[in-house]
């Protein structure tokens, strides 16, 4: 097998999507890719290992999905489509690029996305820079996290904490029965390969969905970003927990990568998501007119979300 | 001063520009852009302390610049218009985030482009991943590396081997006298704060290039990636040496970012740079049928660049 960056670059190519005519994807200093429709969004997202993945847990490959699934869930949670990625990846030597891309290339065509770039580089440390650019309608536009209103009726995608509590079984070493056959396996997968809310993030902005955000840093934390940006208070009355995880988990777990609703129009939102034969999405709250308003049924809700640590 | 990432990101929104009316830029999941006039160019570039720059030599807002005139570069190189930049910074808890912050936004600031998202992350060493979305024109259309043709003329739109020129001057400890002040410090600028040559690749587009690459892995490589990319063969007659670097700085130092072109009609190209006020671009030689030739003078080609080593 030839070494060195440009084989290296050579074999991902071939084992990635070629481009449609008229369009140069990876081989030239950029991608030319078509007109976009509509509004362009676009969204960066960083994994390091050992931060964003533990590669003596997970494979390679899960940690490339996990990388590309939380680079894709920004785009869904404004409720674009996710067209094409760019994955950068930095490494030292001995690391396995083909199992990388094995995980970034089967997560972004898991999700309807193509990888058309990238960039390669020597590191001490796995860091993966995933870069997607999308498209949304102008007309009903993009979902930001600002637009909420007092009234408006806040749902969840799907329960939440299977990530965290993935990780969890993965950390304490018990045996795993095998691939998807069984409780503590769902979890495992859960946080080996996330799916991003893609086609969800579409219905509700269709829906008529007033914010989004995607929990990624834990449902309090997400849900309390929507809220800061939108000037509202929140009163939860409901965290749905995944089978297997706590309630800690299910609150504090990020990189479940559900979606938060906020929706003026509950019954269109969970009617649309009927019709294009979705999930029902959960209601667990409502926003309040009382900005400083963070509540858990009768309690304070937990602040707790995860930070990277800068001076 | 808030610490954290999230007083971070909030700091950092503050010294960029902001977003005009009716977009999205640092703040919710994605940025929200406007409608793509043309055809998109995506582009990612990795830039890692200790390979892509030294920060025992340099400032981290040099470091910052280097990384965004890389990522920019791609962009100049297809003919196109750099328009928004993600910048994703993973560093430790005590790398000076505004200080590299400042590096990214004065590059970007000075070759036209907004910085419009970014991420930031824990890691032991500094990397950055600046991703460029930029646009061109359908006709005439972007301009790859593969379509020169035996009997074009091929240009360098400037003198190349300052970058290593001035990286060899900064690692010698040579006191420079100052700012700009005199050759060895325009050297160890041309390192600090390289160029990318975005209105020349725009003019040499519309002048009719049928090829362009920008000299990041060094002369001699990249004119072979163009010429490879083509299937045609280099006889260069000149490397145009910056003062002050040696003629094997000037063949294989990268980053200098200056601009190949391969013209059909050079004519046509020169005009349109005087036209435009740019320096003349100079001429080093020519495509020829044979895919195989690279020659320089009457000797082989030196084959050298930089490659990042992957097993």
């Amino acid at each position: 097998m030839m070494t060195g960056e440009f084989a290296a670059i050579a074999r991902i190519r071939r084992r990635l999507p070629a481009a449609p005519e008229g369009q140069v994807w990876i081989g030239d200093d950029a991608a030319v890719l078509g007109p976009v429709p509509g509004r362009l969004l676009l969204s960066t997202d960083l994994a390091v290992a050992g931060i964003h993945g533990d590669p003596s847990l997970i494979g390679l490959d899960d940690f490339g999905w996990r990388a590309m699934a939380g680079a894709l869930s920004d785009i869904g949670a404004m409720g674009g489509r996710a067209d094409h990625a760019l994955c950068a990846v930095a490494g030292p030597p001995d690391t396995d690029l083909d199992l990388l891309y094995d995980g970034l290339a089967a997560a972004a065509s898991a999700h309807g996305c193509a990888i058309v770039g990238g960039d390669l580089s020597g590191c001490d440390i796995v860091v993966v820079a995933v870069t997607v650019a999308g498209s949304v309608d102008a007309e009903p536009g993009p979902v930001g996290r600002a637009g909420a209103r007092p009234g408006d009726v806040l749902f969840v995608t799907g329960p939440v904490g299977a990530s965290a509590a993935g990780l969890r079984l993965l950390r304490s070493g018990a045996p795993l029965a095998g691939p998807g056959s069984g409780p503590a396996e769902r979890l495992a997968r859960a946080h080996r390969r996330p799916v991003a809310r893609l086609a969800e993030g579409e219905v509700a902005r269709r829906a008529g969905a007033s914010a989004m955000v995607d929990v990624s840093d834990g449902l309090a934390a997400d849900a309390g970003h929507l809220a800061d940006a939108s000037g509202v208070g929140l009163e939860l009355h409901d965290v749905p927990c995944a089978e297997g995880a706590t309630p800690a988990e299910a609150l504090g777990g990020g990189e479940d990568y559900e979606l938060v609703i906020a929706a003026p129009d509950p019954g269109a939102l969970t009617a649309a998501f009927a019709e294009a034969g979705l999930r029902p999405p959960l209601p667990i709250g409502r926003c309040v007119a009382d900005a400083s308003r963070r509540r858990l049924g009768d309690a304070e809700l937990p602040a707790a979300g995860w930070e990277h640590p800068f001076g």
